[in-house]
């Protein structure tokens, strides 16, 4: 069911510099950087062959991410798995004894649509399954 | 330089436990169980299309898996960039202002050589470079 790692979020205090800093030491530019207000973050974006990497930073210390940040300090927010449907995937997951944060999938950025899984069901680890789908 | 995301890390309490609730939950099942008595650790690798997902269970707090375990639960331990050439990409991520941990490349699991980067040049997070080298 989890057949790839569709992206991996990493939580920064400032995303311009985080960006500089990637693109310098990496030889890699970010393709998209973007404001997202309802999430009230702004994420920057690169595909690393079939993965894409993101950067996000918290607009609003109030927000998910912003949590993270003040909790941990910068560094890994979640990974995220491709999964052809991820309505099944939900229900598959909790047939199994997992549990889900988002019993529903929610829309993410792009055209992602995605799902939280509890901590306890992941090792403590943020796990998160993505489907992308064209309106 | 950073072509593609070779493998994940996380750090888990208890290898069987961790593995038994990820391979119940995605459907998916490792390749590789395997202990690393020189690195004090035991492990479970999976390759989800083209990267490699690692859970790492410390044999020895006094190691540095052991110390994240200790520092900040189980989680997230690093990401590992593959590069086509490691000595090469030290001397490049050095000339662009980098700091890296390792200097020469260090052996990994499997045919992998690694070297991580300080992370005070990668916003946190601990990150690696990777070239797979057949003896």
């Amino acid at each position: 069911m989890f057949k790839r790692i569709h992206h991996i979020n990493f939580v920064v205090r400032d995303l311009e510099h985080a960006v500089a800093q990637y693109e310098n030491l990496t030889g890699v530019q970010f393709e998209y950087i973007e404001e997202h207000p309802t999430r009230l973050v702004k994420t920057a974006r690169i595909k690393l062959s079939e993965v894409w990497l993101v950067l996000v930073q918290p607009m609003d210390m109030d927000s998910v991410p912003g949590r993270v940040l003040e909790q941990q300090g910068e560094g890994f927010f979640l990974i995220s798995y491709m999964v052809d449907d991820i309505v099944a995937a939900i229900a598959a997951i909790k047939t199994h004894g997992g549990k889900m944060i988002d019993d529903k999938p929610r829309k993410g950025i792009s055209n992602w649509y995605v799902a939280d899984l509890d901590t306890s069901s992941s090792f403590g680890v943020m796990t998160q399954i993505c489907q992308e789908i064209d309106e």
